[in-house]
């Protein structure tokens, strides 16, 4: 019976191993069938093999037959692609879209399906997807499992993130790719949020964007790009790597799809130089183009806020210290307020005059509007009206006065993960927005999402955000969300969706803090999938500051702190400590009033991660750049080459650093300014302190 | 230690048990708290007990404490209500909310929970319901089980229904409350639709509204009203009864609220006369008061609809026989129309200048948006957009022809359970409906619900169908959901609500048949709850006429179907019949055409569950009464003593009656009329057929 089975597999017709490279011929794609009719693709770079002969497959909901083998290929075409498109905003002014292709045509007999698979090689790494056309046998179908394979070799240094359905708020977990199991069972990693109820059911798996740095120095990054109408994707263990691991929804299925669809590319760069996954724009690249005609609206922003006060100040987002209240019932005039809510109408005014008085764009107001007293952990539906200000909040009067200093509002709405109570008030709060000048939202989604039992990663969660940014962007307005699912390069097709939060941002600092090696380490994998709304300029380090009782602290440097609006990518920038810091520091806020939120273009100098990284940029139209360059606990010092500068013109850096004995826990706000002179053949040499940074300006 | 137990128990102090009567004395309700603390009720009528002790209580989520013991009574008030109100619409005129009440407020120390019950006991049955008012250690919290027991004792005839979470499409099963367990588990019952992955998770349970008939001739009947912001209650055997058993939602939890808080009144109606259960206001007057400001715009209906054809002429809800369409992408004008699609500009105005020329109101049209070719079964979330026709559709030029006629079009929305997609869309779908001069909408929910997970009974599809009454009452549109969860009479809160499916309807003639008894038996469960759109009227009650194939049929005689428009009541009543079938029984349709649908009094003459029901009814405002009779399988005289007639004046009669020979199955469409005088004093006994009825219209 054996051999019979196996004249049968070896009888089949073998299909002739295809192959293509990337451009520049360092990365080689091999796909093929296997024995058993089974989807085989290998990915070698400079001829050592990352990606070990790994298959590729679906199963569906109530399928007797899986979409894993029995494949024949129908056709197969290779083809090339070079070209520029201009983002809206973005690290570089134009961005070159450069690959080669292999699109292979599969056919299954047994279920007589069609399944295509598209390849692209770029110089810094693989894409495929899977692409479902339209045909008679396939037309709606149920994703119970994706499989597909990325089979590694050796045991890898690892930057991971568990494979939680619901956040992405982790400290970077960096161990042995063999490790991985052992810490994910100790259970010693702690979210940002706790999730009693769920996490990821049990399964051994990791979150992309995934790093991996292999024992002869070639960094692997795994993620995927276009994430629409689909679950996210986890990478689950196996014994010889991994395999996709998708959210699924609250009846346990992973995508409800119609023919004709094309999942998320998946996509795996790899380079033995970790500046090109700074640099590189291969998940932008692999989104569609802007879906929006008009995009003069979508400008960049820099905002300060009533914010961080309630992280280290004990303001509140509630107007009262009363609880159960009722949306559309409870009349909040007649609740005692408690006196510590940060939204006040004066306390807004004086951002307000703040934001005019230093050129800053917007004032977000956290707190503003009713529900705060009941929106945390209670999987209650009807929270937030998002129409509604609190009795003391003075809406009208601050909107005609921001107005009058040429500063907007920004809106925040907390949804609390009521996802169904949003969509059902989302026009709504879209036309109270333009009706009060706002063109920006925050967004936020804090708890259990509601529809009960979907998760933050799930389809059902990923249709939501989309369909949030496309409602905003018909009423003109840019969308930051917090608490989101993980970016994927979407900013490219909706690029009103300006920035999301998606990972561990400053507010940890304040609760539990992060690690020095954090910022070191996420523009490596957050940042890859779009801009972060990570709220860096904590000037004032230390809590001690506020509260003798309060030990926490930002964990670097007020100079890395500065460095971060260049090293973080994003064109809307938190400048996110209390304003009279700002005041107090005055000479290093001067940074963060002049550093630029959009580029012409951007050089990494030098990148290591989780040790180092610095980072140079052009600001969009304008001869000025600035660089920002950070370490991890380690001092160390920064080689800053500045020949991306003009040959021949002399200019001026400003250079804000960490003055000798800095230190991010013994001596974090010691700092210094000084001006040199430079131009392109200037290398700057700056000592970074543990936790340190240096920030610069550079200008004629 | 088992005597150390006891004396605990004993030690307590017991609280004096306290009993209420109903008005007429006939109902005895006995409340105590046993010696576990527990609360414990038992209901007598005529002195013999029907609900023997039962126990009341809750299980929180998360809670280690149950609120099920260890209670005790801080105070208890007695008192009375004998009021009058005035329906918008209805079987009366005005109705009396006559009752005595027993408030008892509990306090349960170990968890210092604080739980309100109210009961209220009618002449013809007793209500009670939890009320957690606002305290500080219960404010928001989860129901993980109601745990109100209904023990009764004997082995009476339950006419039930299975705990199908999904569907009240079944076919009345009549047992011994012995035997429904062995029922259940045999799997012979048929849902309406199938539901491979959702039943009820095996519980063993009846839905409500349940009758019981003991051997004592005693009826009992088991519902709740005001079902909002809560899951619906089945009723889960035990050994002594029932147990209430929620629906659970896509988690499995069951009710997420917040005090203070009411819960659906539980109902028991005991009788030893069935009429009253007919006749009883008691469901109504349970409920709160209209919501609604203005009320004048909410009027009956009597409608013909493109419909039918459906079911009988292989007409189709669909325009192509092509699949696979994207709500928003698919562009209807370029696939091939299949020449079947009913609703069609002309046949629309067919029907048009049918319900103009009979004076009847509105006609529906089924089908006439996009999205019909992939609405079933796909669990697809974005199935119809509800404003868009389909090509051949005209609808300006129908819009404008139907109001020159005076004739309206109803709308109808198939949600295909997407109750998501319909969230999001309800209100441009109103704004639409008023634009084109809609003013009812029928709403359905066939498939799986959407938010996926949750069921068509549990608390988050209650919601929504209220969310929809209530939504549709800003734009003045009256509501007729189908497939929605069974009526608990919020009609009298929101009487644009003005009438439901929530059972086995007509349409299952054509889809493996009813009953001869199935309509003796819904107006003493399914409708005690509300109105229901049964869309009787149905004259060519053989299908064979259409296609010598189809050997289905209406499990009635043609003036059963006429005497459906008094014995079921409805403010919307459809002529469901092919509008030809009118025209070809024309004198029989003079009946359908004069028959009121809005009442100022209702008579129950004869009435047993599962064999005959007659009743009369004098319309709205005039001197006109009209009289429905009808039989199960069993030929029958209806002895319809006239009595209510205003004394000493003559009237006619004019009496549509099976003609002899007549037989539902046999000979169906037999039929005769005749007139004769009558006034208060006459009896008139009419002969019915097996399967048949009377219909008799009564003027001067």
């Amino acid at each position: 019976m054996r051999f019979f089975l196996l004249l049968c597999f070896l009888g089949k017709m073998a299909f002739a191993q295809q192959n293509i490279q990337s451009p520049d011929g360092k990365l080689k794609l091999d796909f093929s069938l296997n024995s058993k009719g089974e989807p085989v693709y290998t990915l070698k770079f400079k001829d050592q093999t990352i990606i070990f002969p790994s298959t590729l497959g679906f199963k569906l909901l109530n399928d007797t037959v899986s979409l894993r083998d029995g494949f024949e290929v129908v056709k197969h075409k290779v083809s090339s692609q070079d070209s520029k498109w201009t983002p809206v905003l973005g690290q570089y002014k134009e961005i070159r879209d450069h690959f080669n292709e292999l699109e292979v045509e599969l056919y299954q007999k047994k279920r007589a399906t069609q399944v295509h698979l598209r390849f692209r090689l770029y110089d810094e790494g693989l894409a495929f997807r899977y692409e479902f056309p339209r045909q008679a046998n396939l037309q709606y179908f149920i994703v119970q499992d994706e499989l597909t394979q990325f089979n590694i070799e050796g045991d890898p240094l690892a930057f991971w993130l568990p494979g939680d359905y619901n956040t992405e708020e982790y400290r970077t977990t960096t161990s042995k790719f063999s490790e991985i199991p052992a810490i994910l069972a100790s259970g010693r990693l702690t979210a940002g949020e706790s999730y009693p109820l769920f996490q990821n059911r049990g399964i051994k798996a990791v979150q992309a964007p995934l790093l991996l740095k292999n024992e002869k120095g070639i960094y692997i990054h795994f993620h995927e790009a276009a994430l629409v109408n689909y679950p996210a994707m986890s990478l689950e263990l196996t014994e010889k790597g991994f395999i996709s691991h998708l959210t699924p929804d609250a009846v346990g299925n992973k995508a409800y799809l119609q023919t004709d669809f094309v999942t998320p590319w998946r996509t795996v760069m790899v380079t033995d130089d970790a500046r090109k996954i700074i640099a590189s724009s291969m998940i932008l690249n692999l989104n569609e183009p802007c879906a929006l005609k008009e995009t003069d609206w979508i400008q960049p922003v820099k905002y300060v806020g009533v914010w961080w006060e309630m992280f280290v100040k004990g303001s509140t987002w509630a107007y009262t210290d009363e609880q159960n209240t009722k949306l559309g019932i409870t009349d909040y005039k007649t609740l005692k307020p408690n006196g510590k809510h940060g939204a006040n109408t004066a306390n807004v005014k004086k951002h307000i005059d703040f934001a005019a008085k230093h050129g800053l764009d917007q004032v977000l107001v956290e707190g503003w509007n009713e529900g705060w007293e009941d929106w945390y952990g209670l999987w209650k539906e009807d929270v937030f009206d998002f129409v509604t200000p609190y009795p003391d909040f003075d809406l009208p009067y601050l909107r005609d006065y921001a107005a009058s200093k040429g500063v907007k509002l920004m809106m925040h709405h907390e949804t609390s993960a009521s996802a169904t109570n949003y969509e059902r008030r989302m026009d709504q709060a879209f036309q109270f927005m333009k009706d009060n000048g706002y063109n920006a939202v925050k967004t936020g989604y804090v708890g259990f999402p509601i529809p009960r039992g979907e998760f933050r990663s799930g389809q059902w969660m990923v249709n939501h955000y989309i369909r949030v940014a496309k409602t905003a962007a018909k009423y003109k307005i840019m969308v930051n969300s917090h608490e989101a699912v993980r970016p994927t390069g979407l900013s490219r097709t909706y690029p009103n969706w300006i920035a999301q939060e998606s990972a561990r941002g400053t507010e940890f600092e304040s609760m539990g803090g992060s690690d020095p090696d954090h910022t070191t380490i996420l523009p490596f994998t957050r940042f890859t999938g779009g801009a972060m709304d990570y709220t860096p300029g904590i000037l004032q380090t230390t809590f001690d500051y506020y509260n003798p009782n309060n030990d926490q602290r930002v964990h670097t440097t007020l100079v890395k702190q500065l460095a971060l609006y260049v090293v973080l990518y994003s064109p809307l920038q938190m400048a996110a400590d209390i304003i009279e810091n700002y005041e107090r520091f005055s000479d290093a806020f001067q940074f963060i009033k002049d550093v630029a939120v959009d580029w012409d273009d951007t050089y990494v100098l030098e990148a290591e991660p989780g040790d180092y990284l610095s980072v140079g940029r052009k600001a969009k139209g304008k001869q000025e750049w600035f660089i920002g360059a950070i370490t991890d606990e380690n001092s160390r010092n920064a080689n800053l080459n500045l020949n991306f500068l003009p040959k021949g013109k002399k200019f001026t850096a400003t250079i804000y650093e960490d003055a000798p004995g800095a230190h991010w826990e013994k001596d974090p706000m010691k700092y210094r300014i000084r001006k040199v002179q430079v131009d392109a053949s200037t290398v700057l040499n700056i000592p970074l302190a543990p936790g340190g940074g240096t920030a610069i300006t550079i200008r004629q």
